[in-house]
Order: C-alpha cells, then structure tokens, then sequence
C-alpha cells in the first residue's frame, strides 16, 4: 500500500486493494468503475492494447480530478489507478473507487470520475487488431485534431 | 469460489473475488456498489449492526433481481452477496458487482440491483446504538406498516 491517492503503473491493479483505500467509518456506500479490455468491438477482433501516457501529467490530471469531486461531493474518498504498457483481454486498464456517506453521491462521483478521465487525462490507446493496429486517442481535451470516441472503453 | 450468482452468507465478503467472477472477454465494464456499515447516522453512533435473514427466501429474491437485469440489459452478468450476523464498523454488508460491454449500462444496472434489493430482499437489520437498538426494515415490500426508510445505507 504505497498511500497514493491517484496513480499510473505498469502492473496490474487490485480492485480489492484499491477498495480498501476507501473504505472509512464514516461512509455507508462505495463505487467502483473498471473499465477491463474487451475481446470485440462492432465485430472486430482485439488482440491486446497498448496504453501510454506521460506519467506525470496524467497522474497530475487525476489529482485535478479527485479535487474536483471533492468540491462536488464534499465528503467523498477517491481513489483512481490507470494500468499502462500491454494489456490483453480481460486486464484492468482503470479503477475508480470512492467512498460516500450514502449512495447516490457515490454512484454520481463515480461516474463524473470516468467522464473526465475520458475527457482530460493524457493516456493513449493502441489496439491491435486480428488485422492491424490503430492509435486511438483516450480523451477529448488533449487531442485535438483527432475525433472524439463516443463509444465508452 | 463456489460458482454461485447470489448468496447470503455470514462470512466476510470479498469484493475483489466478487468482481472477479463478472469479468469476462465481452465486457468492457465493470461497475460495483458495496455497502459498509458506516458510524454515524444523524449524529447517532452506532456500535455495531446485526443482519437477520430468511436465507433461501433472500437469495430467491436476489436471483429475481438478476433475472430482471438480464431481461432489462441482456448480456449483463450480475454477481450480489449479502451478509448476515453481526457487523462492525467498516464491514461490508453487501456487494453488488455488474458487467457490461459498455459503462452505461453497467452504471444503470448496479443501481438498479441495489434499489431492488431494498425494496424486495427480506434482510433486516439491527442497530445496535450507543444508547439502546432498533430492529430496521430494510425493504419496503415485506414490511408493510413499516415506514419506509429513505435514507440510503
């Protein structure tokens, strides 16, 4: 447990791990998003991904994050890890935890959580097709030139 | 790991083992809710809870619900748990743990099985308060002449 609140690593993320950063006696609920690589996507078929980002601004954007919650949800414990490097089918890319005294805020801190990590923080995705591959831009904000993907990871 | 979908159990629930038996090659998504038992309720300290089940009735509703999820978003797989006995600050009452090829309905789903599990699941809860205990419906259907509880766990 290295007590980060927001981190980017090339190992693989516990979900389990990430949780119990969370948990606190103050609050009753917890949300967790994974986002974990899918096989198919519209029929075509994944080999694995390649995420890449640079560190530090990423984990800089994460912390943005966190504090942008925190002064939504005052109250609110978050915790949020980003995988980089190769992934094959079924590995964690991403975990978002947090914690809240009830559960409405902690579904609604969850989600806003996801949506930004899409919209601002610096992490690229290649995927490696059966047939190719393809650099796919992970965010709206960063990339400009590059269409946004509607489609949720 | 007993291959089951849903459980009542007085053992202590892992939500990592849980989030484990959802995640597969056609998800991209993994959204989990886990209520803890949380300190203070209105300024009221609880010391601890005890959760009283019919099993074989809770875990039929429980399947019901997951029935009710794959009919409302097919292709979603739905693991829930609940746990009975006595329960300290901090420990997880419930784990619901959802997958989906896409985050939206991973989000709608979780929310949903949690909503229903409060309304339809016979598990009562006992809160044992620094200054006496109360036995709480924790559903609306199987309790009539209860007041509804509206506040979140």
């Amino acid at each position: 447990m290295n007590g980060k609140q927001v981190w980017v690593t090339e190992e693989p993320l516990s979900p389990g791990e990430i949780i119990s950063r969370v948990t606190r006696r103050d609050a009753g609920a917890i949300n967790t998003f994974i986002g974990t690589v899918r096989e198919f996507t519209k029929g075509k078929k994944t080999l694995y991904l390649h995420y890449e980002a640079y560190p530090a601004m990423a984990e800089k954007k994460l912390q943005q994050i966190a504090d942008e919650i925190e002064k939504q949800w005052p109250g609110t414990t978050t915790v949020m890890a980003h995988r980089t490097g190769r992934l094959d089918i079924t590995d964690i890319a991403v975990v978002i935890a947090v914690s809240t005294p009830h559960r409405d805020a902690s579904y609604a801190a969850s989600r806003y959580a996801i949506e930004r990590i899409k919209e601002i923080v610096p992490i690229w995705k290649k995927e490696h097709w059966e047939d190719g591959e393809e650099w796919i831009g992970n965010q709206k904000e960063t990339k400009p030139g590059v269409p946004t993907k509607e489609e949720s990871r």
